[in-house]
């Protein structure tokens, strides 16, 4: 893995192992330094060949009507520290003020806004250098399964979490999605559950997924859920690692996924949050991954919290729309956890597909009552999911006019 | 870390290793079985003399009136294969059914709500075995910086994040804050951020934030988001790990965290996740990390999404009641993430004294503007942090009467 | 309206009348007394033929393990009170106590949940006597624009505010919208605005929308906000009420509506409330109006608050199979007000028909930039709406499996 | 009610009355019109000697880095024909558009935003002419029971419903709430529920409820729920309008206690909405009231819905600093319905007036049991409230340095 080649501050590392001194540091590892000076940050775009974005302008609102002269020049300073300056926008009583130059520093915005006679600072440009629709990925397309998402929809399917007891059940259940019309495998090896003593996981379930898309030519998509996972997953060699939702905003697995599957040809499939988050934080940590330089991710909204009563989350099919006007990045749609109850999952399917969703990640099972995890309620029969796949596939032509 | 030690299934992982085969397995950890039968796993308790929770009740809610003589079988025999009975409760035109026995087990709950005559499992008891008020550590008492929490108001200060670059002014803001009344002091030395490219932290801090200590005798507190990060805390002698709102729910990370602290003299300062979780998600978080031997854990409410209007989350210090019926745990809010400007502070601070808070963790530098992080917007200034401490003290004196 | 000869208490209003003596009593209403003894009430049921519900169970669940005589004997006094009995259900260590007879009373639930051992009541049953599923109107079809709700799609469309300065603006939307394929044309005359200076509507409009009616042959739909607002409303003909969601809980508005159209062949479309309500309270918002003798409402989710960011709501259409399940009412989801903006509009009609929608209420305007309200940004234009109609009535086919 | 004599388009009415024809109309209002155009809007300023607010500016935010000539145009088309100008701010890469002229007609303000390529429109200006911190009203203080509202904690205490056949509970509670240190009296005459079978109260009750108010000499707050309350309440001398969650955006209803107040010497306690709305919403319905003459009006915040789990509602006294930012209007809490469960209120109470609230409004009882509404779970005895005034006092002298 070459990126992990262009640490720098090598020298800083060994002052700081030299100063922790007594301590055993087996392996110490100093971040990339993000805190260089934005000139400089600019020029050395995180990856080869992916043009920095651009320039645009943010707008300070005051408390006030008008800055004092003594405000107006603690505000100047703030912006010249970090190379940007103001322009004063005089309205008929009262006056913004613009910053121009890349305003896209935090700290300085954090600054400025931490001033008392300072509303708050409007960023009107977009902080995703790579995800964004307009920088330079965005005719980059994802594939997996044989297709190109986007192109038809794609269909995810298998059980929530693989019992390494029952073996049998997974390769049955991995057969008959991929007959009822699925592109590739899902089912959970290790499993973050809100109960330190529910079923957590088995690394043997691994050996059963790699087994059954081994039969079935699938490709595989499991959830990880620390570095160590991230690796018996890398190794067993699968195809897609999957974040999950109480991971979404994990940045120290999100990087460690992005220097895993740099060079490799591997997908991630990037849970949105528990909590209502904006729009701009969930492709922010796409982005996580992506400057690392594997473009490969998939979005996939998954219900949030606080839920609509009777489901288990909120459904959020319909952030689909808000996701396509800023990222290029596909959006796959998992209705299962959006509703939490098979009975749902085709109505739930419809929907996002309606919302321009390019494909489904459906928890599917031949025998739903003798699954783990959450298959008893959530997963659909194969029967069901055909249907959904034949139905959703219908609506897509419709919707998409093709 | 002795607790490594005593994983279990060594035979299974080589088995794994076997298959895995050609793929360079360098560091394999499967975890520990938490799949066993219920009643072993409730005879193997994981922390010596912890006495295991009592058995209770749940009621199974069907969607009809009264369950055909099919669907009570069908029940039946799922409770049976998990050691429970079922009870029928019948009334006047409605029947519900009792699960008699140990419901706590997921699995089965699930394949229960999993039938399609069944509206839902209504489970009374309380999932915590040890964080639950009436465990055997219900009378256990976290000590931090030379105080019993509880016994009198406990207050954490310190930089939103340490920079590296300007020691200084963290060694003179511990200072300020010990003289202010601080019993501890915060620091960020890695630091989750929603923009990949901000800065991210620098272990360079933790040396920074160990002087601060070392001078001041402060134990120090600061957030790790990964197991390198944890193990650069503790070798370097933090004393108190804190788990940020992203890692909230970050199980592998408590796993981790409760391996790391077994045994030693360290505390978690565990932060409620940014959504609007229940206060048994939020107490159960804490149970993964007390069931691996320690049980100095202290919960942190810090404000949630969605957002109050004009505040940087919606403030949540209303929490500390419910928790407190429900745990023996400590209570510190933290006030200044919470509203997310330093000006809201005090009033927010004297809130969660009022709603019941064992303490206070609070953003603080002697220069805000020079900061780095959040603290030109959130930190108070020392002075603002003595007369917090000074009214607070005074309000839990009217408030605990004492 | 024979519903206000049966109004009781005749004597107690004239005792009222002759006790405020001095001031000037126009017009005193005593409303319906509701607080009668339970046996009594469930035999007056309040419209002739509708049977009344049955009697279901409720859980009581203390905080302690088990009640001591004393805590069971207050419980049991407050349940023979309410004519109800309470039933031991003995758990391996932990009792919960059944209600058994009508425990609908909330005063009596209230009085139970009152007592501080007792953690809370819950109950099983339908609070919704006529909206339930399972109620004697079960099989009532609301019927409008000349097609029965629930056998086919049902489109109602129109400007969102009626400018009665420019009233072919109305008139040539009207015919639009019939022509692209709409049952029934909604047009705003009285609008709830935020900003009390903004345009708050005229009664003019009314004449607007009346004359559109006339010429097209559509039955209209337009909100009403008081008492005065419905009296013109339904004298001038309106076919269909429509209550917003500012006063989706203003209960004597419902009531008045309630009253207003019992005996007459008018419909009302009653918006969800802007908070993130349960299930339960939109349809007991419904009942309000149905108890008092005509059946014919239309459920309309619209979104809710907190939003999803970048919409004007977060989308609800998933609300619709919660309401199926629990109500025969027909739903008709308003995609306009949930997305806030034209563009988004389409996609979210077809994920409301997916979800099981019986119709849609779209804001559209042959020139939307001309409209007034809400136009600009959310009405789509007839071209869009007759191919929402059209695209939808293929969903419709396919989800249906008509 | 001379208010209503000077209602406007008395011509237009009697056309309406004309064309309306053959329907009876007994009672025929046009309200008045508010949808001149903004120059004479702003001249006929609502109330005499309000001075009219300020001209802002306003931020068009295009979704492209710079408006064609095109595009430049049709926004300026729009902006003129409102009396405004557009001035171009260009950054280095991007331009925004600036308002220059009173950008508060939402109409030009959603044609603006309706234009595909316009992102949204920042508005930086307060909508509140009168409730605004810097409006002509700023200085205005409320009085109620003796005092001014902001120069002593403010206390208003009773049953949530009065019970007419136990009018005794009523008047032991007003003596004791009196004793306890109360200065004014709440009690329910009717109240909003979301079962139409429960109680929904009695106009018999608001005797008991004045009687009270004599024997005590302490005034009375009142909910009403429509214009017949209104009258009634206003008739039999009730001292305080209250406006509850449910109706807290009901228009109608604010503009017709607005017209009923003026020149009145009566108070409105406005409850905030279920929702989690803005400030500025909130703020907004005051000056519906406000605007039509008396500006007495209490924001009184009550919990907002999603629930913090475990309590009625979520708490959100912390709203309390960002309200007194931006209006005059004084802020009394209500922690009964936040929490809804009598042991939280003393730790609510206690926050509410950490927060900076000027009072509170809690639900007190002699027999909490006996009570009917919510009473039995809310209501705290007398000598709580005794402890809560007393608490809240010492934590005001502590909190406001007096």
């Amino acid at each position: 893995m070459p990126a992990r080649a262009v640490r720098v501050n090598r020298a800083d590392a060994g002052e700081a192992v030299a100063r922790l001194g007594k301590t055993s540091i087996r392996r110490l590892r100093i971040r990339r330094d993000f805190s260089a000076a934005p000139e400089e940050k600019l020029c050395r775009t995180p990856v080869r060949g992916y043009r920095r974005a651009q320039f645009f302008s943010a707008m300070i609102i005051p408390n006030v009507n008008v800055l004092s002269d003594g405000q107006l020049k603690e505000v100047t300073d703030i912006l010249t520290a970090y190379g940007c300056k103001v322009m004063v926008i005089t309205g008929a009583e009262r006056c913004v003020y613009a910053i121009v130059g890349d305003e896209r520093n935090d700290d300085m915005v954090t600054k400025i806004e931490g001033l008392p006679y300072i509303n708050r600072v409007d960023r009107i440009q977009s902080p995703h250098k790579l995800m964004d629709i307009r920088s330079s990925l965005a005719t980059h397309r994802v594939k997996m399964g044989g297709i190109v998402l986007g192109s038809e929809p794609f269909f995810c399917a298998g059980p929530c979490t693989i019992d390494p007891k029952n073996p049998n059940l997974t390769i049955e259940t991995a057969h008959a999605v991929k007959e009822a019309g699925a592109h590739a495998l899902r089912g959970g090896v290790w499993k973050p559950r809100t109960n330190p003593y529910s079923y957590q996981g088995d690394a043997k379930a691994l050996l059963v997924l790699m087994e059954a898309s081994r039969q079935t030519g699938l490709p595989v998509d499991t959830e990880v859920m620390d570095e160590e996972h991230l690796r018996l997953a890398i190794e067993a060699g699968v195809h897609c690692i999957q974040v999950g939702a109480r991971n979404a905003l994990n940045y120290s697995l999100l990087r460690q996924i992005g220097e895993a599957i740099a060079g490799r040809d591997v997908c991630v499939l990037l849970k949105r949050g528990m909590h209502l988050g904006t729009v701009q934080e969930f492709i922010s940590a796409a982005e996580y991954i992506v400057q690392l330089g594997n473009p490969n991710v998939i979005l996939c909204p998954r219900g949030t919290q606080p839920t609509l009563d009777g489901y288990r989350n909120h459904p959020d099919e319909s952030i689909v729309p808000l996701l396509k006007e800023r990222t290029w990045a596909p959006v796959v749609v998992d209705p299962s956890h959006s509703v939490g109850k098979a009975a749902y999952v085709p109505a739930a399917s419809l929907a996002a597909i309606a919302y321009g969703a390019d494909g489904l990640c459906i928890e599917c099972n031949v025998h739903p009552g003798k699954g783990i995890g959450d298959d008893p309620k959530q997963a659909v029969t194969p029967e069901v999911l055909r249907r959904i796949i034949s139905q959703t596939r219908e609506l897509w032509r419709i919707a998409r006019g093709a």
